[in-house]
């Protein structure tokens, strides 16, 4: 046994993954079991920063590796590639989360709990309701965030029922107007003039491997595309770098409107015909408009995956 | 979307597979989800008959094979090697397990509910009690049923609190004396005669694939673990074609005396040295006294995939 077990979600920490790992240390407080501490793999993104300063919160500490045999909960995540260094050797105890399964794999027996939701704090919301614990505002506002930024405001085809119900109560015990702070927040995250070309790729960049295709779908949030796509030409040259890096067969950018609700991509790497197959269009520039494209996890990567 | 959900536990069914699914179905349909139905992948074996025999009930169909798109809801397993023919194009929309995880992927997200308890039919008595639903004579019957045979009546290191509990509550609602009726069902089960020696090592084998290795481990309940030695001679050739026939690196027999909580193991193929590692112990004539071992899961396949 491990001292104390870490709990954090995947690489380029969205939202979710943070505020995942903050209410699943709170949860299993509660539940009485004291040594388990939430944990980050990466840097804070700008949407993230303003949920915690709203709380007035520090984030978790960064987590760079895990040794053999350490204890660990994953939310938010089960993909290998998206976790921590030195997953394959650590002892996973538990997982929570509302992604496809793939790539994952244990030597023993565990607690997995996926739900096909907009949410992985969806799911906690639901746990705190089974289990009869009472949340409170701040618990309330970590998992509103999260779902908010998860579902763009229930906008994306990824939103249930349960997302919906969830984000009503936990707005009440919030006390929070859900549009301004949700919009207030999704903007926060669309302020991009910080980062680099580099930085911008990574931010939220997921490695997906696949039947022996690999590949990086990610994906940035913007008030408008175009003023990302002012800096297409060096976005492309990080792009092009990090297939060499990688040896990529393919990588994606999504440039996702949050007002309208579309995205467009920038698609390179010797097989970018998957993507073109996929969404039955050609790549012009290396890029396709994909209206209505919101989600990666519902409306990229599964017809990418029937289409390699 | 298919007609009917199906569904099912492992191929080479034991007690578990068949009960759960039989006990999904009637939760599923108490949910208001009336088009699923129970199927099985194989011989039903004499323990479980002796269960429908009690009961009065019909076995689940055999399934063959699913065509593409088939919705499934898997119990009691979650590797592929070990699932339905055409699983990999099947749309899984659930699995309840209670086994580590491998081998298994999706392309969308989907409900999982793992819980490393003894036996699948506790985590659904779990569910049951959860949901507020009446438990039925019958549905106590499959589920205690299941875990006495997972757990060895409560013996094998699987069990745990939640699955004595779950078997207290049972037997209370079927109204049965648990070791009474427990070891007549296990007895049942290690009624050996009917077999031919092929027959008795695919009766419940679970083909593992991991790290490119392959290798069976089988296994079979007895009273009188030199009763089946007497057929050694013959079971070690058609351990010999099964390796063969499915290019195995090892198969392991453990013939395991359900009264005493050992097991012998008969171990062939170019790596049985994995089987010696993992035991510390030299094979003797192929064989090996393992004192203590009855569970599989918990102390056979966890200490092979470490020595591998």
């Amino acid at each position: 046994m491990s001292e104390k077990v870490y709990i954090f979600g995947h690489k380029n920490p969205d939202t979710d993954s943070i505020c995942s790992s903050l209410v699943e240390e709170i949860l299993d407080k509660k539940n009485g079991w004291k040594d388990v501490e939430a944990k980050r793999l990466g840097k804070i993104n700008k949407e993230t920063q303003y949920v915690l300063d709203y709380l007035g919160i520090e984030p978790p500490e960064l987590l760079e590796k895990v040794e053999e045999n350490q204890e660990v909960l994953l939310v938010d995540h089960n993909d290998f590639a998206e976790s921590v260094e030195g997953i394959e050797k650590a002892k996973i105890l538990g997982v929570t989360d509302h992604h496809k399964i793939g790539n994952f794999r244990t030597v023993e027996p565990l607690y997995y709990t996926a739900k096909p939701y907009g949410c992985t704090c969806t799911i906690f919301y639901e746990e705190f309701k089974r289990l009869g614990h009472k949340i409170e505002k701040k618990e309330a506002v970590l998992m509103l965030s999260a779902i908010i930024s998860d579902t763009l405001l229930l906008k994306s085809p990824t939103t249930t029922e349960h997302d919906r119900v969830a984000l009503e109560e936990l707005s009440k015990i919030a006390n929070i107007d859900v549009n301004t702070y949700g919009l207030e927040m999704l903007k926060a995250g669309t302020d991009l003039s910080d980062f680099s070309e580099k930085e911008l790729i990574n931010l939220d960049a997921k490695l997906k491997i696949t039947d022996n295709f690999k590949y990086i779908v990610a994906q940035v949030n913007a008030v408008s595309i175009d003023d990302v796509l002012k800096r297409k030409e060096k976005l492309e040259e990080e792009i092009l770098k990090s297939i060499k890096e990688n040896e990529l067969d393919m990588f994606v950018l999504l440039i996702t409107d949050i007002l309208n609700s579309n995205s467009e991509a920038i698609v390179l790497g010797n097989r970018s015909d998957v993507a073109e197959k996929a969404f039955g269009k050609n790549l012009e520039n290396n890029r396709m408009f994909l209206e209505g494209v919101v989600s990666r996890k519902k409306q990229v990567v599964p017809v990418i995956e029937k289409n390699i």
